[in-house]
């Protein structure tokens, strides 16, 4: 969020963009990150079952990209001791707070965007 | 938003994503963005104001995604009939819709990122 509604100080002096939000938006913003975070809502999933819900995305991709959530701590990798032991995928605690604004952006994407 | 919030039809059938959901990460993801979106809220802006609130932007790259803003029909751009002519960008009804999502997500930043 810029840091004031509105200009402040100077006439001409605009609040500068907030560091935190240019964050987050590129961190949810990168190319199907944020579609496997809205699966992963919906419950945790096996690497399977994401390729299921997101047909288009390659499996080096989905790795690559499940890698960099766990890395960013908003997805966490969960091997379940079993034989064959079984991965899978969920949200952590930071992950799950992206609900809202998700849900947010899904309710502007029914009303705006056509495909 | 996957077309359900839990699994559906048979047990292993998990929902697809919706690619009206996908379209809108990737069009408000797409890197600076978001945050050009976000200084317009506040208001309209010219080139150069929207430059002093994003400085790592190059100009080119602003000219860029202000171009893709405007093909998307997320901003506008007005020329003011003046001497030398303004040119001013703002928001179109569609782009400003996309408050509540941004909101959202500037409070996920808030509390969950650090810089």
């Amino acid at each position: 969020m810029a840091n004031g509604r509105k200009r402040q100080g100077k006439p001409d002096e605009r609040a500068k963009i907030c560091p935190k939000f240019h964050a987050a938006v590129e961190l949810v913003g990168r190319r199907w990150t944020g579609a496997i975070i809205r699966i992963l809502l919906d419950g945790p999933a096996r690497f399977g079952e994401l390729k299921d819900s997101i047909p288009e995305l390659s499996d080096r991709l989905l790795s690559e990209r499940l890698k960099e959530l766990e890395d960013s701590d908003l997805v966490e990798r969960e091997v379940t001791d079993s034989r064959p032991p079984l991965v899978s995928y969920s949200l952590t605690p930071r992950g799950r707070a992206l609900e809202p604004a998700l849900e947010e952006l899904g309710r502007w994407a029914a009303r705006w965007i056509t495909v």
